[in-house]
């Protein structure tokens, strides 16, 4: 199995706790890390989980609300600091590029990086693609402008059967045209179909990032059957009039959205300052959605497995 | 005792580390609180160490280093959501001012607190008095324009002795005068000194704090006679060149700064990320001036006290 997997960095809301961090995670895809968001404190949390800031080269920011944004003036002057080169791509909008270009630009002039931005708009579309995967932008339902993100793997490569390939007698160079499907043909015109030579490939997973929204058959629709759903859940039932004024989700209108866009599991986050314990946020999704689980700091799922049941 | 005690949110240097955070500290004179540097992270400190966001009225900001200064938009964004009230008043450096300002007014624009910025300069003079402190910002020998802050108490009132004042029949409304050292006259013409009614007041303490600098004899000037001084070490003996480059101190100049003052206690900090334990910069520095201890964080100091030798 190629590496996916999700580390939580902070799963808090606006309000500043000691048990939560804001809003930070990493992905990690086959060892090229990606953030999504980036609260207060995410350069250390990523020290903490020895995630290497010469792996990270994109971040992508949900929305301009500071428990999403403000570990990322931090996250960026220690990567100078600690000589990272190539690039790092922020995709962010385009206030939020301004606000940053100025404050590293004061701060952190002198940059052995190439520090990029790719302005994203509200429109749902593909913000971000590359040999393993494609990551998808789409609007969330938020009282400012904000963005969910899908990351979909692309196919994978073709698994070798070696003894096959040895009894067939396929050349190496051949061999990389197998993983891609393609049937062997040897010189005296004998076509040995790719599915004798070669297993399939392991499947591609996707994972969707929602945070912050209310409920909406938009969002739904774009999480449509994603293997893992991360899912703000700010609230409990009590609070569900407190969410939908303040544009959030309670815990169980989270799990009920990833029944409807037929995801596969669900972790949910976000948690707002008032609970001190996310157990009955748990229990009220788990109603709605058996396959859930709560987000916490340090937390690391590989997104390659499902929750057992 | 009125209380005058030192919260150290922050001492590490600018690389994060797992071990430190970045610049910060809270002074707590008679439980108003006043935050010297504001690195990231804390927000979270402050609520870690159950220091009171209504309690906050002053920042002091040493230098435009985003170690010192990238806890602040999380900060004030806090105080906001949790309904702080009154002034919060951010004493800066102009293009500090200029950036906080921009932040806020995009990040946080409803704001229930006005915040103030007192614009300050790197001469040395007088930045804030009330009626219990002085304090007086003065140059260091940084690479970027960089302030020491210097915080006096001023004279504390006399004690008064209940039996005197019992003895000599001293109206409740003459007692005041008596706390600041007035005589008494009575109705018949007579003078009862103030020290018959009165005990001497507390002593009048003071705090300097000193990061990030180089050593220099104006800083020394400045800090004479401090009971407790907080000066940076960043490096030990074995770096002393690189201290120099870099515009830091060492641990032993920190200590030598400390005896030229005439200071009575010192605490070093501000630690270079390749310590992985500070021993060593603390023994250097006790070779020079005994009286020294090292900052950690969620550390509290009664600055009342004096370090037992």
């Amino acid at each position: 199995m190629t590496r996916f997997d999700l580390n939580i960095l902070g799963c808090g809301s606006a309000t500043c706790t000691t048990r939560h961090l804001p809003s930070c995670q990493v992905l990690n895809v086959r060892d090229n890390l990606l953030m999504i968001d980036c609260g207060e404190g995410a350069q250390r949390s990523m020290r903490q989980m020895r995630l290497k800031f010469s792996r990270l080269n994109h971040i992508f920011i949900s929305h301009l609300h500071g428990d999403h944004v403000f570990g990322l003036p931090g996250l960026l002057s220690t990567l100078a600091l600690a000589g990272r080169t190539g690039s790092v791509i922020v995709h962010i909008f385009s206030d939020g590029a301004e606000w940053l270009r100025r404050t590293m630009d004061y701060y952190c002039r002198e940059r052995p990086f190439d520090l990029q931005f790719n302005v994203i708009g509200i429109t749902r579309q593909v913000i971000y693609e590359d040999n393993g995967i494609v990551v998808t932008a789409f609007p969330l339902k938020h009282r400012v402008p904000c963005v969910g993100f899908r990351i979909d793997e692309k196919p994978k490569l073709r698994h070798i059967l070696p003894e096959a390939v040895a009894r067939y007698g396929v050349p190496r160079w051949a061999i990389d045209g197998l993983r891609h499907g393609r049937d062997w043909a040897t010189a005296d015109g004998v076509t040995v179909p790719n599915h004798l030579l070669t297993a399939p490939p392991d499947p591609s997973r996707s994972y969707a990032y929602c945070s912050d929204t209310m409920p909406g058959a938009r969002v739904v629709q774009a999480i449509e059957g994603v293997d893992w759903l991360y899912h703000e859940a700010t609230y409990g039932d009590e609070c569900q009039q407190q969410a939908h004024n303040r544009y959030h989700s309670t815990a169980r209108q989270a799990a009920i959205a990833a029944r409807q866009a037929g995801a596969r599991n669900l972790l949910i986050g976000h948690f707002s300052s008032r609970y001190n314990d996310e157990t009955s946020l748990l229990d009220q999704a788990r109603e709605e959605f058996p396959a859930t689980i709560l987000a916490q700091e340090q937390l690391v799922i590989d997104l390659n497995q499902n929750i057992a049941l």
